[in-house]
């Protein structure tokens, strides 16, 4: 193998593949990226083998010449180094050949890197999906959708299917739901597809780790990205990045029941004075007991949050509201999760809707219903 | 104690305090920080009994009004809560007062915050130091200092005195030392002083942290900061800032010795040029070996940078020389210490001077004597 590359854009290749390079692997040449050069450019591949990245770097973009192939072939070379060394070569232009043993020389200016290769051939193959279904989704609303839902997976491996965001596809809608079973976040978005049955259905769960380094990748562009869904893999396909997702195994709990249809006490409220009072009153409640805040109506249009840690102090805060309708009101819940949920909601105005002290409430951007945001309240009162 | 004051002036105190207050004290009420209002303003106090930072904010300033002192008095807060409170109140106005058991009411718009204060009484007084002889010294230039010596003060515990910086005042000349014993850098500055006897002298330590502390609080302006030194502690003034810091104890070595006269080899060469080239060198080598990368002269304005590290790989970089005027010359040393004296060095070009393979080597800029690094060299030759 033998090329000549423009800096930027190994660079950039390098960094998007090591998204899925982790140094804590048990399979030794994962610790690597491999490359492979052809007539039509430049490929390389990191994966943990939970997650698999390619990413394509063309001989050409708009007429621009990015890399020359003056012999086809393949290595692996060591993340770590890799990855470190090409940021710092000295000038726009990077020459890298591989010689006998997978030695690979790695030339810049007046700098001279030889690294020791490993064999391609050990390095695992990327999965082969069937492409019978793909959809398409713009790569700045599937960011959205991700930032939106992923952070209310559970940490803990106790029921591991929670760890995973939960994506159905059902008559051009999807649906992304996320819960570690004290809050909920779903968010809805329609999808095209490419020869998708009437009838089609999907129902997967994906790592939220995946959707997290996923996330990283996408730009805030409207450019389409593809999505093919199989059994036990979930492929994501930009311009020039493939992403691959093992898919986790078991049953999604039905979460459907868990959303109340109906409210008691309904709350219209600006989001960054309700989120900054929020954060304020659980600066003392955060070392203990679980970041509790009380939460309760006082007169048409105002409302007290407060919290209380008798070692250290307390803090009580006013917030005025658009509007207050139903029942007085007095609940407790984590600060954490309502912060949570009011920093995925991208309004500047949103609506709780509560039925009773006990029970979950949700929180919405007015009356757009493909987010939703559920909390279960904590017990104080 | 009661007093309004503008939140911006009270961030920053607090700020500039809660850099003495450490969490890991083993005398409890130094976690807090010492509030005191008075006719005059308010001052905050901070320490670790190693270092004690006290910031007075006044009344007001240029005219404009900062603080409003309803009753005198003061109280100790719980740092931790204070600084994190005080930054996240809504407005900009801020009412501190202190209630019976020293329970402390800050309130900002809607928000009421009650804190638990603690007696300030128990809080330890300030050192009281005699101002026989008081230094003055431009802020920006001590900031420029302790940066340029500061980085090469030993890290461990085995020789005490060598954590700390030597500070060497005569002949209306400050000298700053700092040595691992591997490495040393040295700045000179003229310092004007206040009834300053004809042959006074001082010599004193100061530990590493408080002068990376100090030249935090101090910005790259040219107001004076006062200097007092005592027997065993060090007093820096500035504007609205006290900042107390212990010595060490004991005898700082002769370095005088060690910096050599002459030379046999002198490279004069582009400071980044040198410094990206080792950076590189030094990429493979950082696991093993120290970090040691190989340094000889080619030709007459041709350098070589080598690091090999046989499990991993090798790197070899040229470098253009303005100048090399001298013997032939190999030699190895720590790209570390190479890269940290080349930061420290302000200048675009960089002169080294060699006395052969096994002395310690110079590394200056041009013909300024009041900035010396010198770094002991590695025997693999």
């Amino acid at each position: 193998m033998h090329f000549r590359i423009q800096k930027d854009y190994l660079v950039r290749g390098v960094q998007d593949v090591m998204k899925a390079v982790s140094s804590r692997t048990t399979i030794p040449i994962l610790t690597g990226i491999k490359l492979v050069a052809d007539e039509s450019g430049v490929t390389l591949t990191g994966s943990d083998s939970d997650i698999s990245i390619e990413s394509f770097i063309p001989i050409e973009e708009n007429g621009k010449e990015i890399a020359e192939v003056l012999q086809a072939g393949s290595v692996v070379l060591q993340a770590k180094y890799f990855s470190e060394i090409v940021k710092k070569l000295p000038k726009e232009q990077v020459e890298l050949e591989v010689g006998s043993h997978f030695m690979t020389r790695i030339k810049s200016g007046k700098s001279e890197v030889n690294l020791n290769g490993l064999d391609p051939e050990e390095y695992p193959h990327l999965p082969q999906l069937e492409e019978h279904h793909v959809f398409h989704i713009p790569g700045d609303l599937l960011k959205h959708m991700i930032r939106q839902t992923v952070f209310a997976v559970s940490t803990s491996e106790t029921r591991p299917i929670l760890t995973g965001v939960n994506w159905k596809v059902y008559n051009s809608e999807l649906v992304c739901i996320a819960t570690d079973s004290h809050r909920l976040a779903l968010r809805k978005a329609r999808v095209e597809g490419r020869n998708i049955p009437e009838d089609f259905r999907a129902n997967v769960v994906i790592p939220g780790k995946s959707l997290t380094e996923l996330s990283k990748l996408l730009d805030e562009s409207e450019e389409m990205v593809d999505i093919v869904v199989t059994e036990n893999q979930v492929l994501f396909r930009t311009k020039h990045i493939l992403f691959f997702s093992r898919l986790l195994e078991g049953n999604y709990p039905d979460t459907s029941r868990l959303i109340p249809n109906e409210s008691k006490t309904d709350i219209f409220v600006n989001t960054k004075e309700l989120l900054q009072a929020i954060d304020r009153a659980s600066l003392l409640a955060r070392d203990g007991r679980n970041n509790v805040v009380k939460f309760s109506t006082l007169d048409s249009d105002m409302i007290e949050i407060s919290s209380n840690s008798p070692e250290i102090g307390k803090v009580v805060e006013e917030v005025q509201c658009e509007q207050i309708e139903g029942e007085e009101l007095k609940i407790s819940f984590s600060a954490k999760y309502m912060m949570d949920a009011l920093k995925a909601l991208d309004s500047t105005e949103i609506k709780i809707s509560f039925t009773g002290a006990m029970r979950p409430f949700l929180i919405r951007t007015g009356n757009d219903d493909t987010i939703v945001q559920l909390i279960l309240p904590v017990r104080t009162y």
